[in-house]
């Protein structure tokens, strides 16, 4: 068995239980498939039982379409075999969504079976790694029932990969895709990457960088689309939709037509002709994602026209294919100057945007960051999520950790996003989640769900740190089901991909659960955010962008520090949410701490709910949070022995580097609001 | 006539004065030069003229041996043929350095002539190059009587440019030596360039940066040797010694013997054998400049050695062929820890080499900074220089304007490196001047002289900026005689480069003059330095180097600012001076002004000899450097028509980019000090 961390949670360890052995051989020896067609999810369900068994319990299965033994699996579509009936399968089978799936023993005619039958195709192989974790994690299949689909119709994982092989905010190697401009669409790891995909439920991917430079232009040319195709052929047995991230001014890039103007009927035509080449290539491609009018990227408003205008003009063009739009809502002045306080970031998306409701065709998306300003460790749930009734919309995470330790550091970010997903917007009164508005549940939306900047690359593991891979896990797991807990999904994550001794899978868990909280409390306090390495955003740098044209400003000055988006006093920022979330927000004394920063400016003196004063809570915070790495150090190296020693040594170096930029935190950060403040840490610790 | 400034201060426009062309023309149309090698200095010479008159005065030269015209210019080698004899040249020729020449009218036998007789072959080159800048300048050549000589020996030039192209802080483009790894060494560009710095009597260079990387450790190797040799002959005609940079590790990196230690036997003989190599391929090589164990570098401390071992160890290997060792004194922990103040990068070099005065071999030079950091816009100047009566020094300034606006701003350098040179080290008593030391009139230096940082690259006008063309000049011209003022420096040069006018060449003149004075005062004050991007080193970013491994401090708080470097209660640094200037560095009353901050840390409400305290000095400067950008705009902007279009909006958008990097220097610093102290400027102007 490798220990690279290359299966992830696809590992398939032996069971070690000969009993459950024997009820899992029993079980599966035989599978009844009825009859498919290759390079089909069925096709690839059976490979992965295939590859599955022989590890798990020793057996290579045999596959049949009329099985004459008395107990086997049988999977397939609903109704696509007298085994798979909708009678036997029972009202579980009256499966609302078709990516849901049935798991149930039934006996019949003296046969036993596990029956595993699918709405589609593609929830047969869900269906498939549903018992495939069952296995993994020793539970017993006996006597199974249970019926499962997503929460979320659109699942999807976005890569920033560019064709040169780099992948932007990439901590995990180089691109699985590209390389020197080279589509690597016959390298085996896409295969395996699809699998670990799959398994989690993604269903869409667009495979290069939103900053589609030229390159990644020709992605959607003649000279390219075959190999992409190729892309597009792997992940389709798998379930998998493949996108693309297009460049506004393609027509421009590529010297076809001289303008990029969406209401020029040349460029209309165009991305017509466009959209029937692409799908002409591939028949179920499954449409562009744009950042338009952002970060100096070309869009609509070099020619006087707007979102609506610029995303409605693709749609079109998408639209006979039954193609998707995402439009990303990222936009925002890059080029503010810091001396001007009435500017403010946070608001850009929001007002951007809101005004355009309705404007939409219903094939386009707008895709909205978790927060307003950028992934940061914490931020309030973006405003603008909820506030278009009209106008379809999927949530954008980021699961790779650009502001929160570039895989350097532990982070699990799973807790982060439920947070957001449980925040209620009260939209339309109480109960308006995101998580529900992400489902189209609060609003009428045709397409809807959430989507990720994915943690991947070309190093061993996918994910640089082995402990990353929980990020990339859990947020398939959320997304098909987001009322699992975090520590559900993290002891899921664990048992599938370490161990099955309980003493690690304690120590994951409980690790992993703290972890986001030990990076909030010695980087950025108070939901201030930033104060990291401009660029590169990696380790502490108080000042980096606070005289930046980004609008990321935390106007420290030697009497306290925050930023005013109040209404009664600062941007104003506060009233893009709804008024009894904006009171909370607007109002010093019911502003949660954690975000107090994000809100208010306040004195280094000023009284937290906490009781402690903010500069005694940044110099308590930044002591904690180092120490709290030291302490999961120590437990770590308690399980010397218990962890393969190639990710026990790996995982132990990752940490030790966490420690040492935890210090640089601690002492950069108090060292700067002591020197600042003047006000001396009420214990007495070293502040230099 | 080209405008882009190519041409530089070689540029010979006509001369507009009848009777002063007449002259010219009657002293030049025909020149006896006696029998002369091609590709030699002499040739060179003969060759400038030719190129020079036909612009100048519209003549096409006769070079004759035995002239039978009545009126004649002479050149040659005293005593080379009748006209030069040294009885008619008189006591001038006595001259006791070997790059002297003599500029004489004599008339003989019904025959006039002007003489250039020179020491040496390159000597008349010299005087060439004084004649025709004589003529460009429009004096009377009637009735001329002179002599020069060097005050410096070694007259160095040095580059940064990797065999990729690029250049190590270069602001004027690529390189003019070598792209993508090949040596340009027909480039007709070097010609021009030998030129332009024998004009300026620069007599030794290095083409390839202290940083050796890889590709530049095969110069050395028989597979480059013959491309290097090509340039070693251009400069060689222009009396210019080629030197090269090498790599301490060489004997490792090209895999010839497995160490580097300077004491193991086949190191030395390893590098004995390549001195042969070298000197086979270009007879006149002057030598080795090494950069060791400084920047994460290789050097003899890998091998518990110290520079000593390491340098003679060069030494002795080019000892045989009279050849040179520069040995780089730029070494220092870059791996300081911020939080321990007791570290002290500007005692670095001091400490490492003082304790080694007398072990180095006598054609070893230590290459000294002129200020203990690193070329910041205002530092003290290093105590190393002359604190080692028994070792050879060269003096190293920088040209390129790595921390002084990058040929983005303005700043000419000829004042700050006289007041280098003014400076009165006291090693041997009042008097002890680093003009004189770098003269090796103090201590008995084999070997001594001044290198600096070029700043050119392949941009048209060889320095980015027009004017930074002045800073090259100036260098060559205060090396050749450091009594010259700086104001007669510019004067000469933007006579010769720019135009006879005399109200441009005062603008220039006066401008260039304050240009130092400006960028300091929006820039880091009093002294402390740095407050620049990390890296790029271009444009404020206060706590940029604050919290860094680099040894790079300011330590403002909310209370003072400055590094406390005291004996009393500092880093003690002060004592590596003779006492009476410890004394006055030591003393917080007799520090001056402009180095308060790098010597002491004190309140923002110190007050200076100027009267003000250092907070109001801050705001102060700041404010004025901004005003005074705006002034020279407006006074460059009287110059439309005077100076060619193209040098005209050139430099006006330089001078433009120049004010708005001043504002972000003025406002940046301005807002940090304010919100770091609380304190208001007194007249109340615009801080954020």
């Amino acid at each position: 068995m490798k220990l690279s961390g290359y299966e992830a949670w696809l590992r398939y360890d032996k069971v070690k239980d000969d009993q459950l052995a024997a009820q899992y051989q029993a079980w599966t020896a035989t599978i009844a498939a009825g009859s498919y067609k290759q390079a089909s999810p069925i096709a690839s369900a059976i490979n992965e039982l295939q590859l599955a068994l022989p590890k798990l319990i020793g057996i290579t299965p045999q596959v049949v379409i009329e099985p004459s033994v008395k107990q086997f699996l049988a999977i397939g579509v609903v109704g696509s075999s007298a085994y798979l009936d909708e009678s036997l399968i029972g009202p579980m089978a009256a499966l609302s969504h078709n990516e849901g799936y049935v798991l149930k023993t039934i006996t019949k005619d003296e046969q036993s079976y596990l029956a595993i039958a699918g709405a589609s195709e593609q929830a047969v192989l869900y269906g498939v790694f549903h018992l495939l974790r069952l296995m993994a994690q020793g539970e017993s299949i006996d006597a199974i029932s249970l019926s499962e689909q997503p929460k979320y119709n659109l699942r999807m994982i976005n890569h920033w990969d560019n064709m040169d092989g780099s992948i932007e905010r990439g901590y995990a190697g180089r691109s699985i895709f590209f390389n020197k401009n080279e589509l690597l669409a016959d390298s085996p790891r896409i295969v395996d990457y699809a699998r670990l995909m799959a398994s989690i439920g993604i269903n869409g991917m667009t495979i290069n960088n939103v900053n589609v430079h030229r390159p990644e232009t020709f992605l959607i040319t003649e000279k390219l689309l075959p190999q992409v195709a190729k892309f597009a052929a792997v992940f389709r047995s798998y379930g998998i939709k493949l996108f693309l991230c297009v460049n506004y001014a393609a027509t421009i890039e590529l010297g076809e037509v001289e303008t990029a103007d969406p209401l020029d009927a040349r460029v209309k035509e165009w991305w017509k002709q466009k959209a029937k080449e692409v799908y002409a290539a591939i028949p179920d491609f499954g449409g562009f994602v744009v950042k338009a009018d952002s970060e100096n990227r070309p869009g609509p408003f070099t020619y006087g026209r707007d979102h609506a205008d610029g995303a409605n003009m693709l749609g079109e063009a998408l639209k006979p294919f039954g193609g998707l739009v995402f439009w990303r809502c990222f936009v925002y002045n890059c080029h503010q100057d810091w001396r001007d306080r009435s500017t403010d970031r946070a608001r850009a998306a929001y007002d951007h945007f809101k005004p355009l409701d309705g404007r939409f065709l219903d094939n386009v998306i707008l895709q909205i960051k978790n927060g307003p300003m950028d992934f940061q460790v914490r931020e309030p749930v973006s405003p603008l999520f909820g506030a278009m009734p009209n106008t379809n919309a999927v949530m954008e995470f980021q699961i790779t950790q650009e502001y929160t330790g570039q895989q350097r550091h532990v982070c699990y970010l799973i807790p982060q996003w439920k947070e957001v997903l449980e925040f209620d917007t009260k939209v339309k009164g109480e109960g308006s989640t995101v998580k529900e508005i992400a489902a189209g549940n609060i609003h009428p939306y045709t397409h809807s769900g959430i989507t990720a900047v994915t943690n991947i690359g070309d190093d061993a593991n996918w994910t640089g740190h082995h402990l990353a891979q929980s990020n990339l896990y859990g947020y398939g797991r959320l997304l098909w089901n987001p009322d699992l807990s975090s520590e559900d999904i993290a002891a899921e994550w664990a048992r599938l991909t370490f161990s099955e001794s309980a003493v690690v899978q304690q120590m994951l868990v409980d690790f992993l659960m703290e972890s986001w909280s030990i990076y909030e409390s010695y980087t950025s306090p108070l939901g201030v955010g930033w104060m990291v390495t401009p660029h590169y955003h990696y380790g502490p740098d108080i000042d980096g962008y606070e005289y930046s044209k980004w609008g990321t400003y935390h106007f420290a000055d030697h009497k306290g520090i925050g930023v005013n988006r109040t209404v009664a006093s600062g941007t104003g920022y506060t009233s893009q949410y709804q008024p009894d979330i904006a009171a909370v927000y607007e109002n010093l004394e019911t502003c949660p701490d954690e975000l107090l920063l994000f809100f208010h400016h306040v004195p280094y003196t000023h009284v937290l709910h906490s009781g402690k004063t903010v500069i005694q809570h940044i110099y308590d915070t930044h002591f904690q949070g180092v120490e709290r790495v030291e302490y999961w150090i120590s437990r770590w190296q308690q399980l010397e022995g218990e962890v393969d020693a190639e990710r026990y040594n790996h995982i132990l170096g990752r940490l030790q580097h966490q420690l040492e930029n935890s210090k640089d935190w601690r002492d950069i950060i108090n060292t700067y609001f002591y020197r600042k403040s003047g006000i001396a840490d009420e214990q007495g610790r070293t502040i230099y």
